[in-house]
């Protein structure tokens, strides 16, 4: 397998699982049978059955298209591999909107080697809009119609002059701890805009140049994964709060423009 | 007219203003060629060339259709009639959602008379959902597929039988006064989820029996009475935040059950 390995194959497996996940979460999305448990006791981390099937069939997918592949996922944890290759998915980024019913939770694949991330989907659902991004290849965003038809935009981070027009999203105003809070404070101050409440789609309005800035802190792996290669190859720059790589989460810094990014750096070492 | 006139009709008038709306907003979502100014010189409240002919065009209709009736809308203001009847619109709720490319802004028309909002629609172009609002008649959400197939559902509020099970939402946690915002966070502190950033589709979601809760202060009378209608005939309550009405804006309470409004008055007061 891995002499003949292409990044084009991995791309058609990751859009398998897209399609896949697709499926299975579109039905249970505001569907009356829909329930939620908590996956922790102190605080609501909700869990549905639509996130459990979904990586359940992705990693179904997966042993028979890639059985040396190791996965990280969600909700079934790391299984082990041998080809140095490693998907990270979350079936359902969001799962507080998708059970509030907003159109704004996504399904996360990244494909990790050699410490990066190789490729990255990012699909909702509901809208059927898909981001993908492939190192090397320019980055795209796909909405298929219910007839079957597909619309296709190339993604483009857009320029940003100067911070007082920059647009800022992220998802909670808690943000993480209280000195991280204080931190982003200070960019939120310094913006013209900031929006809360879009989790992952956040990401993929940056890589259409419709925002300019995601920044968010406790993320896991692959919360962020796949929406790196994504923003990558649009133009822009996913770090952590130092400038560092964040593929293992924590605090991320996502911006369209690389002197916005500089200027962001700079406000939340003070 | 007058003697003629039935809530039918006016139904019919209100699908050709959301369909007009529909069709002029929605190829300016998104587009390079979106520009926005601001209407106030001390914060970023924007207006974009899609709200004007949005609303412009709806008033043309109105022209034509109900010429005896007055408009308020809010990029053009108030214009008189002679029957009593208002039609209450306004072309794009949530214009900043709308300019960072996230599909949850909306279109809102009400019809306002004897002191009340008798019907209402909210529209978004880009999922093409509508909620629809008829005193008197069920409350139904369609949305359209891009065959023109038309899905439909009724909608219905949930019952929520304690607030430390209710979700919750408003578009900005500022909210407003400090006083307000001091209200608010009580209220947050004691329900189980807030999520932040949906405009007038947070309160789609709540006809909808997806969230419990919409708590916002500082609207406009074109930012809720089409609103109302859609909630109340979907079995909720929508008041200000002492349980009197809102048709005026101001601070407004949005909740699904009778109860959960009884304790929220509750929280808000202390």
């Amino acid at each position: 397998m891995s002499a003949k390995r292409s990044i084009e194959d991995d791309l058609r497996v990751a859009h398998m699982l897209a399609d896949a996940a697709r499926s299975i979460t579109r039905p249970y999305f505001r569907a009356s049978f829909l329930e939620a448990s908590s996956k922790k006791h102190n605080e609501f981390d909700p869990v549905t059955q639509a996130d459990k099937d979904a990586e359940y069939v992705m990693r179904e997918i997966l042993a028979l298209e890639r059985p040396d592949d190791a996965i990280l996922g969600e909700e079934y944890g790391l299984s082990d591999g041998t080809s140095g290759y490693t998907w990270v998915i979350d079936p359902i980024d969001g799962t507080r909107a998708f059970l509030c019913g907003s159109p704004t939770w996504g399904v996360l694949i990244a494909l990790y080697y050699h410490k990066k991330p190789l490729l990255g989907i990012l699909e909702q659902p509901f809208t059927q809009e898909r981001f993908t991004g492939v190192t090397g290849l320019p980055a795209e965003w796909t909405r298929t119609t219910l007839r079957g038809d597909v619309q296709k935009q190339p993604l483009k981070t857009r320029n940003c002059s100067s911070l007082d027009n920059a647009v800022l999203m992220t998802t909670f105003p808690e943000i993480g701890t209280p000195e991280e809070k204080k931190a982003f404070d200070a960019v939120r101050d310094s913006v013209k805009l900031t929006r809360y409440g879009l989790d992952c789609y956040a990401y993929g309005l940056l890589a259409m140049g419709q925002i300019d800035l995601v920044i968010e802190a406790g993320l896991q792996p692959y919360d962020i994964q796949a929406l790196i290669p994504i923003i990558e190859t649009a133009g822009g720059m996913v770090t952590n709060w130092q400038g560092g790589h964040c593929y293992d989460g924590g605090q991320v810094l996502a911006a369209g423009d690389a002197e916005i990014h500089k200027s962001i750096i700079n406000v939340l070492k003070r």
